[in-house]
């Protein structure tokens, strides 16, 4: 009755995708290490180590296509499966930007523009400061998130400090970037090669974590929009990539530098669920499947907002009437991302107007 | 975690309410006599006939608001249920439904118009061809659904054999409308007693089954959607009624007629998954939850299709951009439900183009 599909992770960008598969005739298989992961509620789960071969050979078993919901997955385990099953993204995909390092490489090997950056060596660390100046961003190559494992340094001795921090992870310094905002695109192309792109997104943070997005992004020129999806393009076919990617950008001056590459689904692509023709969980397992993708096109004009560490009342968020909530069924703790709300507008006047008056 | 609501009935319904009830942190728990009940596959389900106290007795010590997503439950188990946990709508509205006869009688008593109706006394049948004279439609009592235990007749001798055909069961004749179109509205009254309403919607039938919805309904005058809301009102405020309630309408003239009511969430309000700012889903758990209802306003102008005994390929179905699949996880069966699609688009020209053009 169900295609099956196996996903690497179970939180909750596995759940959303499992809720967007039902209707379509999928059933998602959730592998994590955690018997308590929240995609576990929705869909069945099979709680094991990453590496455990045993558990993997079941689940490739019972699924027709692996994919992530999470990059830190190792990728000997994806390579693993991928001599049993297809997985898509591939496994080279998710290495690609599992490292801040081989992310930069990479970006700039396909002619995607980045900030300045280095190898941090442990043995001479200031090398990498002639190349990048100051200030500049100093974060751990490997399992960063949320601005986990980023410090931005003003001098050299911030710089030496920051270092002798962080000094038990391979680490990369970047030049610091003067953006002016943080956009995001979400792009997905299909298993025949075609692609789909949603609007650009405009993103705020607090204390590193995802707080807001407005979406589509206001002030966005065509060439802005097309500037993003050249390089999103480029990138992707030159990967063979089947599936969501999401690259975070800095707007400089018109132009756009990558900061960050999510092979999956992504935060800041939430509020396609209500307020894209197809959402980005639902076009990611359409590319998988092999199936065609669907239109991006926004409904409107939305804003995202996460829900970190505490669970607010629903009958307060509901009260106004274009919310959408989505919780995702995790306990609280502090700077948690337990949920998220979505508001509606019909024009973006009015989102405005919310972003002003309703909104702090 | 969830907030834990029972559903008696495992239908596509119920599924459906399942998936909105997630993003809400609401969990369903379907009671359905079979195991094999669709609502089944996403989320919990006791399988148990409905008249088993011992079973319905979980269902209440798990739940904290119980409600229906099928009519024809035996209105003793509601009414057991009602004595242990809040039932929303309540059981006497349940009942009030059930009945053809009874149906008529309630919308008759509380203001809402509808066709010349008259019971069938088996001794006497002719008297109540005299009431509504012909042609006539003839209908069980009980447990129609889908064009199911209906016959028109058009001569006396018919009316005789339909009768004759039926005697097993109750029946009911009413006269036979020269309708234009059969539309429905979608009403939800909340806890509080606040009330919120679809646009209204046109049905197209074949045999006797729903076929296709066109939602907003084109052409559709304010004063006939004050119409139909002001008796949805009066009917739901006069029941106490909280969830929501659909009711079919025959249009003749610019004045609706009541066919038939719904205690529930309906086939003509699938659109509202994605063509709606909330959903009929959502808006029915949020009514018995007692929380604020969500925007009605549509967001669009769709078209939405049953899929009826067989599946479609579903990359044929998706290589319309904008069309949105719905499977039930069902398993093929002549003029089965198995699900529906919902095709939304931006203008009122671009749906009568795909109307005409791309439907037959």
């Amino acid at each position: 009755m169900y295609r099956t599909i196996g996903v690497l992770g179970g939180g909750q960008l596995g759940r959303m995708m499992a809720l967007a598969g039902y209707p379509l005739g999928v059933q998602c298989l959730f592998y994590d290490p955690s018997s308590e992961a929240c995609a576990g509620h929705v869909a069945p789960l099979l709680a094991y180590p990453y590496e455990d071969t045993h558990a993997l050979s079941q689940l490739a078993a019972r699924c027709e296509v692996i994919t992530y919901e999470f990059e830190n997955v190792p990728v000997e385990s994806a390579r693993w499966l991928a001599e049993r099953v297809p997985v898509r993204p591939t496994p080279e995909a998710l290495h690609a930007f599992q490292d801040r390092l081989m992310e930069k490489q990479t970006l700039q090997a396909h002619g995607v523009p980045v900030p300045t950056f280095a190898p941090i060596d442990p043995q001479n660390p200031r090398t990498a400061l002639e190349v990048v100046g100051l200030p500049a961003v100093i974060k751990t190559r490997r399992f960063g998130y949320d601005g986990k494992g980023q410090a931005v340094v003003k001098t050299e001795s911030e710089f030496v400090e920051a270092v002798a921090r962080f000094g038990a992870h391979l680490l990369i310094a970047e030049a610091f970037v003067p953006f002016e905002r943080e956009v995001s695109i979400i792009a997905v192309r299909g298993l025949d090669g075609t692609f789909a792109f949603y609007p650009l997104v405009e993103n705020h943070h607090r204390e590193g974590i995802l707080y807001r997005s407005i979406a589509p992004a206001p002030n966005i020129t065509p060439a802005l929009q097309q500037q993003a999806e050249r390089h999103a393009r480029a990138l992707m076919e030159a990967l063979d990539y089947v599936g969501v990617m999401t690259i975070e950008w800095f707007e400089c001056n018109g132009q756009l530098l990558a900061n960050e590459v999510a092979p999956r689904v992504h935060n800041s692509g939430h509020w396609t669920i209500e307020g894209a023709h197809t959402s980005q969980f639902e076009n990611h397992l359409r590319a998988i499947l092999g199936l065609p993708l669907g239109s991006t096109a926004p409904k409107g004009y939305m804003v995202m907002q996460n829900i970190l560490g505490d669970l607010p009342d629903p009958a307060k968020v509901l009260s106004h009437p274009r919310a959408k909530l989505h919780l995702y069924g995790k306990a609280p703790k502090p700077k948690r991302k337990l949920g998220h709300i979505t508001w509606c507008f019909d024009t973006p006047e009015e989102r405005e107007r919310f972003l002003s008056e309703a909104l702090h």
